[in-house]
């Protein structure tokens, strides 16, 4: 067996050894003679490792405790529905921020319940930055600020959190979560498909701020709605057990790295030195904004897009897997998440300089 | 390691040939460097991975041209609003078979939509049938006629499929899918939570004519719509890959068993022996009518309830794990799926006879 470097934007990396932990007792959990797959979620053993994760996800985001965590469903692109669903409680629009495809999205998909409004759009610069706060236009009555903290496909992250006064800001952090600190409390709704930066996919995370909850549109199918599943601890019916046990694996890894804190450490210096790389040359480009360029997805471009391929294949042949960038947008991308290892960017970096001078 | 034997109504037991093949290769997918989880969906591997595990579903059932075979997720209970969002078409109201806790559950949450008529239920008789042909009074004008083909906590299985007229039949086939060969072309809609007869929880296998769709209900969510799934080939958005892979190594191993006729005699062994076994003596009892018994969850109770503590304790003691009965309904269950081997009924029949010695 030979492990590759894993630049996938998502489903993507998981730590190797969250993978050898699984793998270990994938046949025999703990010695119970059946697979955590084949437990019953009313188990106590099962309800343990299910609670377990979940107060590791509290401790190491700092998650207040008039704050429910559910383990659900649908991905992202569910709470693009679920948010508005549940969230107007009787308002009739909602501001979202405008920054890339995966806000667009959101956007297009909350118009089916609700007047949306666009605070702010960085489309007129091709989505190469974010917005100001001093740019976003906030609508009077709105029911939350929606916006992507980090936009997977075009690597813009915001560097700061909008500030929506008393308006409820609702995130969708599928590409960012757990990579730095956040102070949830900043926040009405947190949300992220697992796949990226949590653990398999078909789990979703949602944090969300117990009072925000209980008044769903009319026609809102009981899956969708968020009190059901937080009154039920996400066991309204079967939830993902697998996806969420392996999320529970990940957070314990997590912990033993030192925490979130120690993440965004390791994962500043893993993009700065890649977008160092980058920069250095005119070989290489990347459009972003410095200060919102994404350390978590770092696209990037050859000058002579002709080369790609060769680049590609190259970089494939020495073990670096996944680098072409989003089918949309073509170039390069190269998504680090935590468990990235600092060596992949190394080898990346290396790659990257000597084919370069390959070329030359 | 010691695998026991697990009688779990769900997440239920899996092949042991297919949980040792997941090992094997989860850090390491076919020499690809990274594990199946780590995958992006849209690859070429998983791709190739997903279209085989549809294609050998469909071999295994026989599913027609004319029918698509969707991967989703949000288990039965997701279904049970989709299916009125879809297929109402227009229609005000719907007919439902009522035989248990789940179809009621279906019922419930279809109320959200339409006019729900129930064309029958045996709540008369604690649900301990199903009710006869003759006995279903057909709405006209009705959207669709839904029914459960097992009831999991009941032990209730239909022994007919009922005749529907031109009213496209719907079924929930989440517990006893792929135990015996049945004719497709019958149904209009078949939908499963996996984590019974099929996977891990999280993925819901759902097989529609495909002309039954692309008319949603206003106000469904994209991911609630199965056209979008179906134009897609499941992959609008990121599917649960781990699961949908998983669950085509189960098509893999059911078709080496000799696919789902082979599988059909097995089953129906196995149950005909419990079901003679708990007949034979007054000590423990089954109260289903003898057509209507489920082939994959077998409910029994002790004639004297006060020892039925005891008997789950001397069982696990035996290595035979999660006996005990839905918690609405008590006694005991034995859930017999595919995975379950002939060998942990032999097993359990000869502990439920030396048990009823013992206590003699």
């Amino acid at each position: 067996m030979t492990r590759k470097y894993n630049f996938s934007a998502g489903p993507g990396a998981l730590p190797e050894e969250v993978l050898q932990q699984a793998q270990a007792e994938l046949l025999d959990w703990h010695g119970q003679g059946l697979s955590i797959m084949e437990m019953s979620h009313r188990s106590d053993e099962y309800v343990g490792v299910a609670a377990q994760a979940e107060q590791d996800l509290r401790d190491l985001m700092g998650i207040p405790v008039n704050y429910k965590v559910l383990f659900l469903q649908g991905g992202a692109t569910a709470q693009f529905a679920m948010v508005p669903m549940n969230l107007l409680r009787g308002a009739s629009c909602a501001d979202y921020i405008d920054t890339g495809i995966w806000s667009g999205k959101a956007v297009k998909e909350a118009r089916r319940y609700a007047q949306i409004n666009v605070a702010a759009s960085t489309a007129g610069n091709n989505y190469t930055s974010v917005p100001a706060q001093s740019e976003l236009q906030l609508t009077p009555g709105a029911a939350y600020l929606h916006y992507t903290t980090n936009e997977t496909i075009g690597g813009v992250e915001f560097d700061y959190i909008p500030d929506s006064g008393d308006v409820p800001l609702v995130a969708d952090m599928s590409s960012d979560i757990l990579s730095v600190p956040v102070d949830v409390s900043r926040f009405g709704l947190i949300y992220a498909g697992a796949q990226k930066n949590i653990g398999p996919a078909g789990l979703t995370v949602v944090i969300v701020r117990e009072d925000l909850i209980g008044q769903t549109l009319a026609g809102t199918p009981s899956m969708y709605d968020y009190k059901i599943h937080a009154d039920a601890d996400s066991m309204n019916n079967t939830p993902p057990t697998f996806g969420w046990y392996l999320a529970g694996l990940v957070f314990q890894w997590l912990k033993r790295q030192g925490g979130v804190e120690a993440m965004a450490e390791l994962n500043r210096r893993k993009a700065a030195k890649l977008y160092a790389a980058i920069d250095a040359s005119d070989f290489y480009g990347n459009p972003v904004a410095i200060n919102n360029r994404s350390i978590m997805n770092v696209p990037f471009t050859l000058a002579d897009a002709t080369l790609e391929k060769r680049f590609l294949e190259l970089a494939e042949a020495e073990g670096m897997l996944n680098l072409q960038g989003h089918r949309s947008v073509g170039g390069m991308r190269a998504s680090i998440y935590n468990a990235v290892p600092e060596a992949a960017v190394d080898a990346l970096i290396d790659f990257m300089q000597r084919f370069e001078k390959e070329q030359a």
